[in-house]
């Protein structure tokens, strides 16, 4: 959802998109793929691409990479980082996207992280990608200007369920359960935040749950 | 061989070693993993990682990784960046080393990047590795302290073939050829530098090299 909502921020300030996903062995990235091709066809974007990166599945050291490391349910409010934290995961996915942006000299790369509402994960946080955008300017060539922009970096869940809305963003297409590919759990990290952020903008989410009779 | 030296570095320092090659469609990715095998059996590493990064090959712009974008021969010293930089590439490998550190609880990620002597790679010049060092303690777990170091960063390929030899560094199993996988070429920039490295050195090469007798 994130992910959507960012990419239909960056469309309502004018930007051509380019799209880019990541399977790093995450335990829906079938599912995920799925709505990335979903929302890619509904915004008609050729140009995109499908990364992976296969080795944080023998990296581990995550409950979202190592099946053997259980995905907490109903742990939303635990203080410190959560096992569902990928080591170092943003990284990954930004070096990729930057490498991309530069060969099509785009302007700005786009991610969903968000610090405030988040699960405390270190690569979501500001100064995080404050540095990041440092590591760009010292490491592309000299005629290569990129930004990484985190438009979602302070907003709640509610606020970004309410943006999509806005930018008439497919909520429906998008996928956020760490462990359903079916229907979402609606107990996972993921799941309860989400779950959060739409019964406090007073919307109902579009995306089916477990145990939810059908409409 | 920079790979080769940084790693007798480490080990010179004391430092218990885990080893990663990244494969990223690069020409030579072959003759890279076999001389990574060989260099990780002659020190009797168990802790390796080979990771493949295949996107590069589809990302492009590199003479490295696309071929249709000719490698130039006999260009060391034309100024600019050269056509086998790869977009962001040294972002994309401490990224993945700095995720698999962290799981490992390493203190050290050494890279063998050179500044001066080097093609003139943007993300191989000290400024991007201080920066990247801001990226790691910002997107890392507050108890991971992981730093990158590149010993050779201010050194020659002399100096290179000399702090190897010193180290008893095994220099005859390293590869450094963009284009060849059974001799060196000895005409691309890689193996200019190399070659002007081991004769500034007053050493001999010992890898083989397209057109030489063999002793």
């Amino acid at each position: 959802m994130d992910s959507c909502v960012s990419a239909a921020v960056a469309r309502s300030e004018g930007f051509e998109t380019a799209l880019l996903h990541f399977s790093y062995g995450q335990r829906t990235q079938h599912r995920e793929l799925q709505a990335f091709r979903e929302l890619a066809d509904f915004w008609n974007v050729q140009l995109r691409m499908e990364i992976e990166l296969p080795h944080f599945s023998r990296i581990g050291g995550s409950a979202l990479t190592d099946s053997r490391i259980e995905l907490p349910e109903g742990a939303l409010d635990r203080p410190g980082i959560p096992v569902s934290y990928v080591p170092f995961r943003n990284a990954n996915l930004l070096a990729a996207a930057t490498s991309w942006a530069e060969v099509l000299e785009a302007s700005r790369v786009y991610i969903g992280a968000v610090e405030e509402d988040s699960s405390g994960y270190p690569d979501c946080r500001e100064t995080f990608f404050q540095a990041f955008n440092r590591v760009v300017r010292e490491g592309t060539r000299p005629e290569t200007s990129i930004e990484i922009v985190t438009p979602l970096i302070h907003m709640t869940k509610k606020d970004i369920v309410l943006k999509g809305v806005e930018l008439r963003a497919p909520l429906h297409l998008t996928w956020s359960c760490y462990q359903g590919e079916q229907v979402a759990c609606g107990r996972c990290d993921s799941c309860l935040l989400r779950l959060r952020g739409f019964a406090a903008a007073g919307i109902e989410d579009p995306v089916p749950y477990a145990g939810q009779t059908q409409a």
